[in-house]
């Protein structure tokens, strides 16, 4: 085993726990591009966006100027809760793998919700509560948003009505079983309760649902309530902004040790564990003050980053929302039902998007059956069962340290461990029963995705 | 909010692990009694248990005279992976119960088994290894040892065989898929592959089976496959001394702050959380040199402590086992099928009964909505979705506090949050659906358990 100095797990005192969060956009030189009134194709002001979002994170949403925004105290003694999370380094897997390079992962997952989820949760959560709201709409998938951000309201005392597409609320009822027992009300989406339901009801019996739709719902459901507003636990500015937490805690552990990675890899989906994890990273790369490679992993199957268009489109399928510009397959574009676990949005962070535009990270697409693999491979020596949406980013550390084995390059790996998959069996007895295939849309498949973007502005 | 000084988890350092665990035994003046050979009634010897255990750990079994043992550091290196576990100050719950007295609990949910049973898996798993043997065999009910074990033997590169009670295997396929994704084979008890097996679905066609059949089934299977023994995840003076690292870790965490806890609670049902919690401040008990009040909670459908006799019994209930000397329900006792979760072994560890026959603990027997109340109070303030056995636990620990809360005094009460319930969530629907219910069996139906029990020695 090699220098044992660092120990296995590196755990900050709750002292070193960030209290600012970092913001990305301030360091950027070619902003993210603004969210656009899609009725008169103008971006979005703070009072366009008051019905739907609290007061306090429309300024989190539009601010791409403020470098640190302070963590309220209150915030701060949730997370601590379940943070700092353990920065990991992970001896067991390089022995596995006879490589020289030095790989470590932060492992956000020691907590109910199961992922990073909670961090935005929390703070979400904790600004509606502050603006003397009732309660918050969302929508989850898998269930991991919406567990988070009923565990946040349980904490606070407030409301949490959620939709979970229809077919993951018929298939995870574990999931489902964990959000009501923190008090959330959790409706099947497409569900008769909103305007936008019963219109894709009508026009689509039998649906099992999606994303898209449950946003929809969950919009309409925020702004028909008073004393209501939506959240949302990916994509937008203000998330990316409080994931920061995670890279910002990553950093520290890494200085403690005067470690510096040269590859930072994460999981993309909507982007909010990739874009916190990276966040103050880039900013060095930014200033100018350090260099990291960043790669950006997603599924071969929903493949916005290595596949999709750098275009204004429609956040959710009802096109209740405002436009976003963002790598995106188009607002009707679905992943293949045999696509297993989340990162099944459609678009990605326009904070995201931009930087990979702009040529400062990267992005691979791997294929489902690989991913599992490597959650095996990972598993098996590392001890911890990770979710399906991490194990993307673990095939490619995987990947890049056997590289550094061929060259015998000592590089140092960072990779976002962003949950555990005990709710995701179902996938893994599929693998395990040698029953899991790999689906690849054809450029048909996509090109039907792109046919549905709104004209572009000007 | 109350003294913050203490943060809300202590964490050790890698440095200030155990590297010796305790074994209680020697400071016992009145020792367990031994294990009785049921053929002859004379105490099984050391090669009497040799083709069922291993080598060292019948060592361990039978050591009843020293006092610390030392840790290998394969072992250690292990449970660097996942420890030191946290110790926790429930800052929000003595909130939420506006009590004075300060409650922590030391949380050994934090790794994928779930449970603290991984401290005894890969301390059990890593002999059979160092003695050379291709695998081990063992049972499992809900599966929380028998993930643990999976993983310590996947770690290990060692075969791993459970028998699985069959109405688990049907009803937890999750469980089920994470073992087999740690590699090992699960068949479901009873089964045709033992002899056993075979005699009790010859006897009882169409039973769910029960974990005293599965463990004789376990046996058997180690007994007549060369190179394989047989591993117990409770009961065991072994599986209580690997388990001492919770309180030893729990104490040195506590003691670095200056703090003594007045009441220590576990969750009982073979005893290794309870009997690994209390152990060193059972030891400064036993020497004199402290007191404390210790409370062994069990279900009161399954009350082995508080309405079982003190007397020699089958372990299983295919009789190929050594008789035990334990609190015991008689070895064909079953819970009730309304018996949610586990804590539903008949019997009880040696060790402790006889602490609890010497009246030097406390035992208390809950019912499961109550428990399940205390579950949900905690998870929604505490932010852990905890396990059903552990919310035992968890329950006397909110009445002692809610006591203190009556009394005004300012009591420190430490328990064992023993695990997280994301794999129970059927039994948490049934108590958000408000259909769960109370069971207590009748002084007749532990009459029919007693019955079974064997003539005593002398």
């Amino acid at each position: 085993m090699k220098n044992q100095n660092i120990p296995y797990k590196i755990y900050l005192s709750e002292d070193e726990m960030p209290k600012y969060w970092y913001n990305v956009r301030a360091d950027m030189v070619n902003k993210p591009a603004p969210l656009l009134n899609p009725a008169t194709m103008k971006p979005m002001s703070f009072d366009d966006l008051r019905p739907v979002f609290c007061d306090e994170l429309i300024e989190q949403e539009l601010d791409d100027t403020t470098k640190l925004i302070p963590i309220p105290d209150d915030i701060r003694n949730f997370y601590k809760m379940y943070r700092p999370s353990p920065l990991v380094r992970a001896y067991c897997l390089e022995e596995k793998l006879q490589t020289p390079a030095k790989i470590y992962y932060k492992f956000e997952g020691n907590n109910t919700s199961g992922s990073h989820k909670l961090n935005s949760a929390i703070a979400q959560a904790y600004y509606a509560k502050n603006q003397g709201l009732k309660g918050v709409t969302t929508e989850t998938g898998a269930g991991q948003w919406g567990t988070a951000l009923s565990m946040a309201c349980a904490y606070l005392g407030l409301d949490c009505i959620v939709y979970m597409v229809k077919v993951s609320y018929e298939q995870k009822p574990f999931r489902r079983e964990v959000m009501r027992t923190y008090g959330a009300s959790v409706t099947p989406s497409p569900s008769d309760t909103t305007e936008v339901g019963r219109k894709i009801l009508a026009e689509h019996p039998g649906t099992t649902g999606s994303l898209g739709c449950a946003i929809s719902e969950a919009v309409e459901c925020a702004t028909t309530h008073p004393g209501y507003r939506y959240v949302l636990g990916s994509v937008l500015n203000q998330v990316l902004l409080h994931q920061s937490i995670i890279g910002l805690e990553a950093k520290t552990a890494l200085d403690k040790y005067g470690v510096k990675p040269d590859i930072i890899i994460g999981c993309a989906g909507g982007g909010s564990n990739l874009g916190g994890l990276i966040s103050p990273f880039m900013g060095e790369k930014l200033r100018g003050e350090a260099d990291y490679r960043f790669i950006a992993v997603e599924p071969a199957s929903c493949p916005s980053f290595t596949r999709g268009k750098f275009a204004y489109d429609y956040c959710d399928t009802g096109m209740v929302c405002p436009l976003a510009k963002m790598y995106t397959l188009g607002s009707g574009f679905i992943p293949s039902a045999n696509h297993a676990g989340g990162l099944r949005y459609h678009g990605m962070s326009p904070v995201l998007s931009q930087l990979y535009h702009d040529g400062l990270m990267e992005a691979v697409a791997v294929e489902q059956t690989a991913v599992f693999e490597a959650a095996e491979q990972f598993a098996r020596v590392e001890g911890i069962l990770p979710a399906p949406e991490s194990s993307h980013a673990i095939r490619v550390a995987i990947d890049e340290a056997l590289r550094c084995r061929e060259t015998g390059e000592e590089k140092t790996i960072l990779f976002g461990l962003t949950g555990t998959g005990y709710f995701d069996m179902t996938a893994y007895e599929k693998y395990n029963n040698g029953e899991m295939t790999d689906y690849i849309p054809s450029d048909e498949d996509l090109e039907k995705g792109f046919a549905g973007l709104p004209v572009q502005p000007e």
